[in-house]
């Protein structure tokens, strides 16, 4: 019920383009994965998320196991029961979680203790534990319990994240019950390339459905991310989907594609959407500035969304000032529209034999994303 | 381009079936108007509201005229365009709000200087302007300027107020530049019956499209509420609308339609739908309870909401307890659905020769909206 087909390898760069099978629809790769941390993707609704052509979102494990609890969400019907979403689910293992939102933790070869962040009541997490929780919420990938160290990090603290996040994957592997949910490992290993080769290396000796890029997009420089995106590229396995965690940054996504990679997700969307920050083709805008006020165009001319279409970005900076629920709806569903999008334009060119000119001329206009303006 | 035709009265009660023609789009009254504060009905699209069958919501003068300011609405192509709204429009005068929300004020025959909830600023609202701004928004349906006492007052504090808002009533006639934009007359009085009929009849001697009756569902008893539409209904014209300003709550509406109200406005459904409470057949319940952790059932079965044909209130539960934007957007949806469609009900019932029956069935069920269980 789980399969990975690649379709076209661009000749110049690495990017790919395939279709992930999933016991919730067909995935077609380049992909965005929209966040729907706590079983709901921020101020969307499932039927708007569908609409915009998203066919697959992340949920984090780490939240839901703490609130509502998985075992209610299992009595419910599933995740996707529970939030009535008929498209592929992610689920990561909420190791990134534990590490970076929860308190006093501490961490052996067993598992780790945590303090939730939302009533400090102290929790025990294993690889086991983690793949069980998944399996209760029902999710169409799975992501093994991993190990994620800070940037930065000396690589003597990288290689034994690394080493530990090689045992749990294999005792990750060994309880996963499949029953159509498929199993991604992840790669950890900072910035260092001898600890990257070595985790890679480790996790396809266990073998997986897929492969996740873990620990990058915090904090380093991008040159430092696509680094290591050169490293691994060569050495994934090419029959195999690669999923790039918690990249979000338009710019990011291109560069990504062009190193072979498959999947991503980030909160970055919906989080500075809530916030006023919107993507057009020229980069990013704040649209609480005043210079906004009478500008009676829309976000991006080029993009088709909804919003595009219906609403100008006078009308959208007056919800902002007015505090407006509405404001973070429009710009979160932009956003990602635009992400969705963007990955949907990637896939057509490199099915078309153009993604250099493709991601050339993205890039040239977009930047880094430019200065909040 | 505006008319209103009566089609049906009830032979029992004062119920009415009426049409309302405005240029944006034909009413079928008896009517609920979902409130647009700030040029959004709070956590809804546009498109949402058309769908669930909304003919015309309600937007506010003063919020509107403070920010963005009217000028910029009009330079967007007026309201309807700035919010995208295709439906009718009412605005209110501002009034109320001025007497309610802003510091400060001071109150002549002339108008009123009063601050800004925002920024404290002070500005000076006369029935001239009141008008012109309306005009500037470019509502189908606008309102006079009137003055509103708060619950209780006295009966001579009542009738100044009843005698100035006389005044200004025939300033806005005077002003009122027509093009297709009706103008409502505001029926003052409190809860003093002589006052009611002296402000009626002096609004009825000017002559207005239709006519509110303002000041109601301030703090006074429901009884005192239908005490007063009973004074009034068979004094007004059979031949124009009557709007009770600022009601929300179920039964009110159904009571207030059974002594002959045709349009209805109130915050009520977003306000406290935003906060957990939502409608249903049996009366109020707030979804906060840990009663609902695991009921996987709709708000209410017998509603064919989108919301309640998806959710349950298991779900709808850990959003709110989640602090999710989706729990405030699919509750506000249900809310605004059940008012829009229990008035609906209410017209058919009215067209069929039943509204008795439906009347007393609904408010068995429902009865005063229960406790907020």
């Amino acid at each position: 019920m789980f399969e990975f087909r690649l379709e076209a390898r661009c000749e110049v760069t690495g990017a790919r383009a395939g279709t992930l099978v999933t016991p919730h629809g067909i995935i077609e790769t380049p992909v965005f994965m929209p966040v729907g941390t706590q079983a709901t993707v921020k101020a969307m609704t499932p039927d708007e998320l569908a609409g915009m052509g998203a066919q697959i979102i992340l949920s984090n494990t780490y939240h839901l196991y703490l609130r509502p609890g998985s075992g209610l969400i299992r009595e419910a019907g599933g995740l996707h029961r529970f939030m009535d979403w008929g498209g592929a689910i992610l689920t990561d293992s909420g190791g990134f979680q534990v590490f970076s939102l929860s308190g006093l933790r501490k961490v052996t070869d067993e598992g780790v203790t945590f303090r939730s962040h939302l009533d400090g009541s102290s929790h025990f997490m294993t690889p086991e534990k983690a793949v069980s929780v998944q399996e209760e919420l029902g999710s169409d990938i799975a992501m093994c319990f991993d190990e994620c160290v800070p940037y930065p990090s000396s690589e003597a603290a990288s290689m034994e994240a690394v080493l530990r996040t090689t045992r749990w994957a294999q005792r990750c592997k060994a309880v996963h019950g499949r029953g159509g949910q498929a199993l991604f490992g992840i790669v950890q290993g900072s910035v260092f390339e001898a600890q990257r080769l070595r985790s890679a290396e480790a996790l396809m000796e266990i073998g997986f459905d897929g492969y996740a890029i873990g620990g990058l997009s915090v904090g380093e420089p991008h040159a430092e991310m696509y680094r290591i995106l050169d490293v691994l590229n060569p050495v994934l396995p090419v029959d195999r989907p690669r999923y790039l965690m918690g990249v979000g940054l338009p710019s990011n996504l291109v560069e990504g594609v062009t190193r072979g990679i498959d999947m991503f997700d980030c909160v970055l969307p919906t989080r500075t959407g809530r916030n006023g920050t919107v993507f057009f083709s020229g980069g990013r805008l704040n649209l609480k500035n005043a210079s906004f006020a009478r500008d009676f165009g829309p976000i991006d001319p080029e993009c088709d969304c909804m919003v595009c279409r219906r609403f100008t970005r006078a009308y959208l900076r007056h919800l902002y000032k007015a505090g407006e629920i509405l404001a973070a709806r429009l710009c979160s569903w932009h956003n990602i529209h635009f992400l969705v999008h963007l990955m949907k334009r990637a896939r057509g060119a490199i099915l078309a034999g153009r993604f250099p000119e493709f991601r050339d001329s993205f890039l040239t206009r977009f930047g880094e994303g430019g200065p909040v303006s």
